[in-house]
């Protein structure tokens, strides 16, 4: 497990990558930071995000119970759309509702981290190209998506891709005798008096494209660099998010991305 | 006038920043390569891409003149995709076509390079976030933008985003007694046989949305970071490349950008 994470001592700005079982509370700095202490404590530091893509590659309509609550049919190729790097946030980061949108919904999805570059991946080969899993949340502008066609202006707002809190490898989820292709996966929404309700509830199972085929897909086209970012597709039961209302979206094995909605001042 | 360049001499893997006057065939290293020699012949060195944005921000139907020939009313708002950065090609490197396509087609467009980070810019600052302009092709596979109906996947090949050769600093277009908003812009093509046919021409002044509207329209969406590339929409004219034929891309006051098709092995 690794992310990145900034010190909250105020004089200091060290912005490092950390591994360690952050679950346990405690972190330590990655191999090249070895003039930096043994161990931190993870609630002395701030969770930034766990990469920094140089792009961020999402699936449309990628789970087969969302298709069929679409009633709409299984596409030929995976549908392709882009986020730009400028609209990452971490776990805890507020998500800003832009005046644009009269409509900002969640969409959870399990993100893929490419852990080297690579162009013309096989399905076969495309483990060795993947350093880990986390959580994402494709946060989109409906209306502005149904006004637009093209669906990049209600996706690209900055603050909308949160992804983390953290990296978990793919030894790590076997480790926990888990699959990435068999994760459970949740929205919950805690509304501004506190009620919590479920809102996506399904599995990755479902994927209609799975990671190894997305891998090949999106590496016949454009080059894969380390650090990159494939949001693979949401679930049925996306809906609304309110300013003042906090989205989780939790992956099995993975982790809790939590972020509150905040209006744009 | 600046840009990026590689020496061709093999002992070195310089890869630096220029400036200069380089259509006179010789440039300078950008201050910060003070160790570097004074001057360099243009003919030692490899064009590179004259940046390395963190996004390229791409915009639709944006001539009236190919509004009207399309029949098609204005947008509202302008529509955005975006290119990966892994899409570039520099002046001279060539666009290779993917086995995926049977209709790969070329789009000239003025690319606006943006000089320093902004956010909510208003039209009225937007000069001063513009580090110049440059030529642009927004190549495009249109067989698979029609199925997709989504346009990522048709535009983000490897290599379909020729950008250069050059940057022209609004104060040079100022020199030529030139407006950005008023250049002309030509496609040409040289077919195998070297007969060479105008397929794009018109002028920058048809822009529906005018640039200073743009980056505020965009700036109000995506923090917009220095050194990213906003290319403005392709007048009428679009039409096919075959593999074996050389693209040219110019822009009165900024250059001609050169790039010939070649079929993927």
């Amino acid at each position: 497990m690794f992310g990145r994470f900034r010190s909250l001592d105020e004089n200091s700005d060290m912005e490092v990558d950390f591994e360690g079982d952050v679950f346990d509370g405690i972190v330590y700095p990655a191999p090249e930071y070895q003039h930096l202490d043994d161990e931190y404590a993870l609630s002395s530091l701030l969770i930034l995000s766990p990469v920094l893509p140089s792009k961020i590659i999402c699936v449309g309509l990628n789970y087969s119970d969302h298709a069929r609550e679409l009633n709409m049919p299984v596409p030929k190729n995976p549908i392709l759309f882009l986020k730009p790097p400028t609209a990452l946030l971490p776990h805890n980061g507020c998500i800003v509702y832009p005046g644009a949108s009269k409509q900002v919904e969640y969409e959870a999805e399990l993100a893929v981290i490419i852990g080297k570059d690579g162009k013309n991946i096989s399905s076969e080969d495309s483990d060795s190209y993947i350093a880990g899993f986390s959580c994402f949340n494709d946060v989109t502008a409906r209306d502005l998506q149904k006004e637009d066609g093209q669906w990049t202006r209600a996706k690209s707002f900055d603050t909308f891709a949160p992804l983390g809190p953290f990296i978990v490898t793919p030894e790590e989820l076997e480790q926990q005798n888990l699959n990435p292709e068999n994760l459970n996966i949740q929205t919950r929404i805690t509304d501004r008096d506190g009620n919590i309700r479920v809102c996506q509830n399904s599995n990755t199972a479902e994927l209609i494209f799975k990671i190894p085929k997305l891998i090949a897909f999106i590496s016949n086209i454009m080059t894969l660099k380390k650090g990159d970012v494939i949001a693979t597709g949401t679930p049925p039961g996306v809906g609304q998010l309110l300013p003042g209302e906090t989205v989780d979206v939790e992956i099995e094995g993975i982790g809790i991305l939590s972020n509150t909605v905040i209006e744009d001042f």
